[in-house]
């Protein structure tokens, strides 16, 4: 929420970056700090997207649509990075997100428009790392 | 919510069945009214499960756990019983429930408890039609 | 939540005076405990509806579509009471309702069902006092 | 939420039309996906809001009043830039604020303050056209 | 949600027996299923309560208010219940309930009735036990 | 959310300054415009964190947990002002974090960590003060 309108171009060349540093500093404040079941919490959600009855990549793609309805950018942005890494396309990543649009309703659709702003820079950033 | 300590046991014996007739009842009072963009809310809602780019087994999946994240346990019931129909096995639910309870916290539990309890009527269910 | 399929007829027919029972019951209970912040906030919430720069009734179906969204079934239920005794057609209410079920997305369907129930029992009574 | 504290004055100033732009160009990459649910939907969501029972200037004021208890502050913006354009007062504006207030709780406040300066932007923006 | 009017009395009289046998019932199935991530996730739940640089009793007292503010009546009951336990006064609970209900709005209403009704059936059930 | 991934440097040296000025301003515009429910919602909220049955500090934690499972970043950094201000430690901080945690879910990280972003700030600043 909140974040449209506040310099698109700019947000789009360097979110993902951002994103990953400051989630990445943050994580270490917070499991630094030593707190038992905080610690443990961080485990089990790793724990979470393992493999098994159902793989990681289908363990993601329920991740990514969970944080769509529930409406958290930074987590919608998290799942999509991962589900690119693991092979997720473009045609079932919309299809990941109509289901959370048609689930939650239309006020996922800010969400939607930036979930498609970072698909897009996930896949521009895939292009250009392969040329 | 709210359904927990009322009558469990009894609850558990017909709770399926009461629930897909007040279900098709009402459905029937609502499109019944023609109201246009109700209906049409309803044709996109069928139109999303169907087989795309994922199949419909893995968006039924999609169903239950945005249904179990957003906490409604009627739409928790409406796709376990999908996703049974579909094959999803015992094991692959409790991935889906796991995944759930991770994104949406403890405040889940109660909803976990209830989707259980469906899981195992519908398998109940299935287990006497097989005899 | 959760009340589907409990019954429904019976459900139906005394649904709305036990409701109106046990809240009015327990609103006794909860202001007689005389909390200053408690207190105060009620009478805000009885200031909010009335008439101001816009009616009464339009201020109802506001109450009516934020229940709705945020799927407080005795909220709607309230609601629809109100909006009932001011005059709002069962049309407009259909209205209402499409706009909670775009905004809100399917998982705001068994609330709908439940609230058509309510609509429906609301008329019924009205018709039954004007034999 | 979270955009409080990033260069007020500037928000001010240009977050409308940034968002418009963003907005617009986000939905043509949504649409220009051509996924069958995802483009009805969006056309629901249209019709939605198209004038019936009730007319498009209360049906705007149902989606205000539900974005701002779902706490979206682009959709907050969005359906006061509707409010406006259909001719919706200050204090009908603030009416509507009060009741999302009330239903939705103090959580809302912050919503509240970016609504307020939002309503302040659209109307600078309409006094100085009318110069 | 959704259990109002429907038997109050009969509610208010077994409500807290039922929710504990099935409660404990469910839980455990779920611990029976030996799914590592949630198994865990109970863990680092009952972890979460235990005394810290905070004492249990006001950890129970931060559960209560998440419990009433996000509107699950199942989690409510039990954190009153463990308030209780740990001698949180009647006008405690109530100062946590004005929290709750001014952070969360008169949506929180219906549950602080059922959290009231809940708080007098434990209160008389230890009267009882005392004589 | 969302403001994840944007200069965080930048957020983290002025955001708290940033935020009280904009939140001292928009609710002198609020305030301003008299609106009488509104008015009162604002005195029921300051009247709700005074001291009563429990004092002062222990409702500003209640009202902490209350905002992170709620997700409004806001609402966070206000009552981890307030916490500080009344002498809870930085250990009882992350008590109250692990309670938000465990019964919101991983859905509650993102805020998590601007949380702590925040409270590094507010304990920065105070070092700064006392030297």
């Amino acid at each position: 929420m909140g974040t449209d309108g506040q310099g698109r171009e700019d947000w789009m060349g360097t979110r993902l970056d951002d994103f990953n540093d400051f989630r990445g500093r943050m994580n270490g404040r917070i499991l630094g700090e030593d707190h038992p079941a905080i610690k443990r919490f961080f485990g089990v959600d790793t724990l979470t997207y393992h493999a098994g009855a159902l793989d990681e990549r289908t363990k993601e793609m329920l991740g990514l649509v969970s944080s769509m309805v529930l409406r958290c950018d930074d987590c919608v942005s998290y799942h999509i990075l991962q589900c690119h890494r693991l092979g997720v396309s473009r045609a079932e990543m919309f299809d990941i997100f109509s289901v959370a649009l048609t689930v939650g309703g239309s006020i996922v659709i800010p969400h939607l428009r930036r979930a498609v702003a970072v698909s897009d820079e996930v896949e521009e950033n895939a292009r250009r790392r392969s040329i």
